[in-house]
Parts: C-alpha cells; structure tokens; sequence
C-alpha cells in the first residue's frame, strides 16, 4: 500500500487533507507540530483525529519557533479580533509565522525520506490565507523542485509530490469535501485564542472564517463557543 | 550594519564559513542544531566559536531528527570507520541524515526574517561531501528560489541570499582561507565518534577528511586525537 505524510494541525482543512489522502488509497503517517503556540488544545485536536481516522503513525515533533518571535501565534502580540474581511485580505496578516510551512515541510520530508513515502499532503489554502507567502501554488512549487535535489529518493530518481487538495478550495467546499468523506469536524480546533476549557472565542480570524464556512456549506458547526453558554 | 545568519556546526567548514561572512562586513547571527547527534561535544565547540569570534547572538535550536531514525549520526547504526577514498566518494554515505539541511536552512530562514537579515551562510561543501544531495550547487539554488517564494521579505522584493562559500573549496583550501582569516582551528570540532572527553578518534570519515586537509594545507592540526595520548 503506497504510503504518504501528512501534516496535521488539528483544524478543519489539515484534518480534510488527511482524510482525502485516506480517500486516495494512502497509508497515513501524520505529524503534528508543537511549536510554542498558545493553544495547545490544537495538539489535542490532532490527536483525537488522528485516532479517528486510523493513521499508522503519528509524531508530535517539538518546534522552537517561539525562539524567533515575530508572531501572534508564537509571541505575546495581541490576536486581531472581529476584523473586516477586507482588512483580513490586505497584506500579511500579523499571525503570519515566519518560514512556518518551510520548517514544518521540511521534517516531513525527513520523514517521508525514512518511511520510503514518496507523496506528503499539507492543507495549505491560498483563498482564506491569500496574505501568507507559503500558503501560495507557486511556493508549493518551487518547494517540490527543492526537495527533488534535496533528498535521496530524488537523486534515486523518486521525487515527493507535495499535494495540497485544498489549495484553491473555499471553506465551504473543504467543509462539503470532509463532511462528504465521513470526517468528524466536532473533533477539529480553528480558534487563535480559546478559553482554558478548549472553548472557540468565535471572534478571532480563524473563528470567523470557520463559522462562515459551515454557514456557507450548509452543514452544521459543531464548535463549542464560548458564548454558546456560560464559562 | 548589515546582518547575517551563519549555520555553525562548530565544524572546519561552518567555523570557516562564519569569519568569512565576518570578514565580507557581516554582523553575525549564529545558528546551532542540536538534533541528537551522539557528539554533542560539537555543540560546545560552536559555543566557543561564536564567543571567539564574536557574533550578535547565537541560538541553539533543539531538532528532533532522532524521531526519524535512519542516520549514523542520529540511530544507533555504527559510524563507518577506515574507509578507502574510494568508499567514501561512492553513493551517499550512511551518515547522511534525510532533509537535514533542508530543516536547517528552514529554521536560518525564519530567524532571517525576524532578524531582517537578507543573507544566510552554510558552508557546505561539494568536494569532500559529493554524496549528500544537500550539499550540491543545484540544491542551494533551488532552496534559494523557493526562499524567495516563501517569505514575506521575497514577496515584498527583497529575497534571502543563501551563500557557501565553501561550496568548491578541498578541505585544505578551507583551511588555508580559515587560517589567514585568523580562526582558530583549535576550538573546532570534527570527529563523528568522540571519546567522553572530547578526544577525536582519529579514524572515522571526518577524522580522516580532517587530518588530510590540515596536512595538504600545510597548517598545523591543533586536534587531540585519541592515539596522541594515553586515555
């Protein structure tokens, strides 16, 4: 059975990703990053998807980038709440991470150089992330004709695909292809900044984003926010 | 004062590679892995190197490539010994550690971007390294491209320049250009299989790469070698 990384994140389009590529006939062999960010009720997330989905394998590799700082998502900068879409849409948003996909594509090619995988899937998506250089086809490119010379499956004539499903998916078509595939979204985490409890904020970005998704898929949000009752 | 990351191994080649940029008018940021390698005595060495020759600052990054398995330098596999040139310049030695300088670049290329540095330095090498594929020309300059592609600077024009200076150099061309830079030599470190106390064995591929650069440069070798000693 032909095997392929995937990289897993705990949220809607990463759990989709793994889900297609089960779908494609892969054995999964996921992996998770912790990298400092402060919900690690995400890790969880991956955890319980990665269960449920009945991968072969799943490595949480520890990720010092929080030794970088420069991000919302790694350093203490206030998360952006309630912003316009427009807003959400001009320039790099300020929970960018530096070189994050690069770093994360990397130990997966690692991996898959060592499990003999030649595919990896990552749910990058280039319309609701439009402002993260790595979120691009074009980068998505030139990071497979990279790793073509990097590794020695590519020098044994065996290049990795990188595969990204997602990439020119709207939320609601990534919601429509999981719910589709059987995927349970109840188990997948989106919020930047959740209560103690794992609770969405249902304000921040990724919430927003998440909310108009399943709104405009038609399928029912399964998230626990926090103001659907009292913490 | 323009900016640099330098990946120090605390090696010949990546010491060599640091007091070259500094010599190009760099202000140093120096960058060391500590992914399980069984010689952490290296990591000492960059230590002191960094403090001899003076950078801004110097991160050691954990690296979780021992999850991968798959190397001599990371597994439990032993570390070839004696080899003939020959051996060594057949096929991709058992040393080679999958995507290993992929990640590394990774981890230099987020901190370029934090640190709005546009220049990162690695001294890998073609000459005595021709097995790896992460250290040829080509892979250089497809990471460079990809760079370009993945970063919020590329985007907004000013793309990471990746420089190995070393990259055609023999072992005792290295040396030489080292040694009239003023490095001291002493304070690096080579050997794959170290005594406890830091003593080089004298045998392994590094050892031997090693001993045949500081003769063919006509530089004193200023290693402790196990056999120079009793211990």
């Amino acid at each position: 059975m032909k095997r392929a990384i995937v990289l897993l994140s705990g949220g809607i389009d990463s759990a989709t990703c793994a889900v297609i590529a089960r779908n494609e006939g892969f054995e999964l062999y996921a992996m998770t990053f912790r990298y400092g960010q402060r919900h690690a009720v995400e890790i969880e997330a991956a955890k319980r998807i990665a269960e449920n989905i009945g991968v072969i394998e799943h490595h949480i590799v520890d990720v010092d980038l929080a030794a970088f700082g420069g991000s919302a998502l790694t350093a203490d900068i206030a998360v952006p709440k309630a912003r316009s879409a427009a807003a959400m849409e001009s320039g790099i948003p300020s929970t960018y991470v530096p070189a994050r996909n690069t770093i994360f594509l990397s130990f997966g090619l690692g991996w898959a150089e060592v499990t003999e995988s030649r595919d990896i899937f990552i749910g990058v998506n280039a319309v609701d992330y439009s402002g993260y250089p790595d979120c691009r086809p074009e980068y998505i490119e030139a990071y497979q004709k990279m790793a073509a010379l990097a590794t020695k499956a590519g020098v044994e004539g065996m290049p990795v695909s990188i595969h990204t499903p997602l990439i020119s998916l709207t939320k609601a078509q990534i919601i429509q292809t999981g719910a589709r595939l059987g995927l349970d979204y109840g188990l997948t985490h989106s919020c930047y900044d959740p209560s103690p409890e794992g609770a969405a904020c249902g304000c921040c970005d990724s919430c927003l984003l998440r909310k108009k998704g399943f709104s405009e898929a038609g399928v029912l949000d399964p998230t626990r926010y926090r103001g659907n009752r009292k913490e």
